[in-house]
């Protein structure tokens, strides 16, 4: 009766930083630090380190940046595939953190961890189907369907779907590497700095931030025609911009135009309940990551 | 040792025409008739004096044009909400099933039972994520998430996202009564009619079919980067005009433009497996039809 509970390891594996937590099955931080991401040596060593001080460990999540391989069964399962960033592409993550921790180890998308941390501790509790977007320096999309994350083929790539894109209102090409003009090529923070030539937190003018609702308007429409979440949670640092969920909400109202006629498309009111910002702040994407360790420890 | 098999219903609930067929368990096709879809009281009437010839009918299943309330729970569960056609809006279509021939009806939309059909008998068998679109009249998805269909919020509307419209190319304002150049007013049966002033199938001009291979290439590649399916079939009138399913996967690969590296975004045979024709033909709808009555009697 007095055995010492479970603790768990998450890793929100981010392209800038990873922020490593140890916390209890109940999702509590107990622990925390943040390693710059550098080489994936570097990086994975000091994530190694920081768990071995805390030797009650029973299994670790990840919650990286992608693309990642999740085929269970698939040679390069564990692996960072083709990311454009420097030194990291086929970068098996799970292999040595297992290797060095002696732990089952849990591997999601960034997203699909955020989606999971929403949906099992923050605003989409009790929901069969919720959708995550981060808009930030990318746009992703993260979602649990039917109780479940969601994979498939791979993952959702949300952010590189194409929306309309007026080319007289908005003469830029687009910073996508793959595809110019898809949603992250028009409306991730990285487009909003080349665009206008300044960083988001630093842009001001209404009618640039008129542009960033309208795409991100049709980016909830086609959402939720495509997946029909119960609910959209926005997070990400563009998405803090004070004023942005409103319009947001607001356009999405005129893009449904009524169809279907279901008061979350029709009511300003349950609109604003349909396209929420998340629960947990910034620790969505943590709260997840220690999930997916206790859920892999389920699985092992 | 001697019980007779169990046998179920299906309907193929559609705009024009009901389809009604007697299975057994395994999707078998023993009996079929097909009613006009007139008015919901001498509809449902037929439907009925069809089913009551067969006494040993157990369960009954529904695919239905929508939208359609499949919120268990809701008042208007089970009814077609607010739908265009005539006479139909805000009809219940589970009810007077189920008082007439006193079995449980299962209910889903006419895609997501196409999605079933395909699923459990046809082109994604052992699959755990799958979509189905129909490109006929009208544009729309059914989809099996973590071997489940997807529900949420609704059901997928995916005939209502939008997708790029150059004007200088297509000048045609779209001919969705919602939103004009949705996809589905665009690249529907009933979009082609407007544009060209000639049905789909009386349509040969190579530049029509470009067109609509365009847009319906954006929808592949929209669902793909949004749901992940491992496998897209795309079944109905408008897709069966020869050569459209190679030029949609080829303007897919191009879409794609290599992100992310997985064969199916990026080798033409590997697309040829991912895209694909339904292999139940015009059957994949009454067959998943069926199993939503076997379905419903496992819930009843």
């Amino acid at each position: 009766m007095s055995a010492t509970p479970p603790l768990y390891g998450g890793i929100e594996a981010g392209g800038t930083k990873w922020v490593c937590a140890v916390a209890d099955a109940e999702g509590r931080i107990i622990a925390t630090t943040v390693i710059p991401t550098t080489t994936p040596r570097t990086t994975i060593a000091g994530a190694v380190r920081f768990f071995q001080e805390h030797r009650t460990l029973t299994a670790i999540g990840v919650g990286s940046f992608g693309p990642l391989d999740l085929r269970t069964g698939s040679p390069a399962y564990g692996h960072i595939t083709a990311t454009p960033k420097p030194g990291w592409a086929h970068t098996d993550v799970v292999s040595p953190l297992r290797s060095a921790l002696r732990v089952p180890v849990g591997l999601d998308t960034d997203v699909n961890a955020a989606a999971l941390g929403e949906w099992r501790r923050g605003a989409g509790r009790g929901l069969e189907t919720l959708a995550y977007m981060t808009v930030g320096t990318g746009i992703g999309v993260g979602a649990v369907a039917n109780g479940r994350l969601l994979h498939g083929l791979l993952h959702p790539e949300f952010g590189h779907i194409r929306v309309p894109h007026d080319r007289t209102r908005d003469p830029f090409a687009g910073s996508c590497p793959f595809h110019g003009d898809c949603l992250e090529g028009l409306a991730s923070g990285e487009a909003m700095r080349r665009r206008w030539g300044r960083r988001a937190e630093e842009l001001d003018d209404p009618g640039a931030w008129e542009l960033e609702a309208e795409y991100l308007a049709h980016a909830v429409m086609n959402l939720t025609y495509t997946l029909s979440p119960e609910r959209i949670v926005i997070g990400g640092g563009v998405a803090k911009h004070p004023g942005l969920m409103a319009r947001i909400r607001a356009r999405a109202l005129d893009l449904a135009a009524g169809y279907p006629a279901i008061p979350e498309l029709t009511d300003p009111a349950a609109m604003d309940g349909y396209v929420v910002g998340p629960s947990l702040g910034d620790h969505s994407g943590i709260t997840g990551a220690v999930e997916l360790g206790v859920r892999r420890l389920a699985l092992a």
